[in-house]
């Protein structure tokens, strides 16, 4: 398990807990949890889990030379689908992490989410965020 | 080339044969072939290849202590057009396999396929299917 | 970082510029640029940046004995949404590569695109093109 690998798993490991509405989990892969940004008053929150699925792919990671820093790159298209809402994309976007080795794990420092594409955001955004 | 790239070929030529309705080289990923399911009563039998797409992202891999046996959880998403049919997500869900290494191959010993989301799939699953 | 992870750093790379209209960027990531096609026939040109994204997933990268060269399939799935185009898949197939290492850094050889699936592309490809 390479370098990468451990932090495209800190990349899966927000997503795996977004989906399925555990913000606790997610706010434990920062080095500070409030770096999360607020999580119950951007995403609606999903009734049983999961009810949304971010795809992450295209990651670029380009590490310091310390090995212990690094600045990534990386697609997301967040899927979703409920009783009456049939499946769709409802966003796609980048994420742009500086992320950080601390006590031999992976941790954000920051996350930036760039929504470039906004679908129907109605049963995955709460209203009041401008998306 | 590491570890967990070969895993990760692993999972995806699962999806690269299934998505081409070679069944018989899904069956040959399995350390038993039978545990790979009856991909012909669980699948509409595409006619041409490929005609659907499997996209498997987000592979959080758990190496064993051993370094020859992991459990591997990630997401699908499937797409499918046919010539009657737009290019539409058909299902997306997550896949929890165990894998191990043989003769110097990774094999499954078992997937279990979630299918959390199910979109149009009167062209991708058989219809006495429980999605 | 591994043999794979710069490799797939270079699909990333086409995708990343691809999708922000940045084509000389594109043409930069061939041996011989002119082997990345003529991008301003092929795909109508977004308006800003990005229009579309291209999802690259499930590399398969199969490295020759020199280490140096090595043959790539992966999938790609375009996504796009416009002011009055709403989000939805737009294309889906597979890109057949060869790459080879010059120079400290892995370029193209070659990419077949292979357009699997085709949505309403009506706002991405020309509509010359046989897609």
């Amino acid at each position: 398990v390479s370098t990468a690998d451990e932090i495209r798993d800190l990349l899966f490991a927000y997503c795996w807990h977004l989906d399925r509405g555990e913000y606790d989990d997610v706010r434990e892969l920062f080095v500070d949890p409030s770096a999360a940004g607020d999580l119950d008053e951007t995403f609606v929150r999903p009734i049983g889990a999961p009810t949304t699925k971010h795809v992450c792919s295209n990651a670029i990671i380009t590490l310091a030379d310390s090995g212990t820093e690094a600045s990534v790159r990386s697609y997301f298209l967040a899927q979703q689908q409920l009783e009456d809402f049939p499946l769709q994309p409802v966003a796609a976007g980048r994420y742009h992490d500086t992320v950080v080795l601390v006590g031999g794990s992976w941790r954000f420092v920051e996350r930036r989410v760039l929504r470039d594409f906004i679908g129907d955001t109605s049963r995955y955004l709460r209203s009041e965020i401008d998306a």
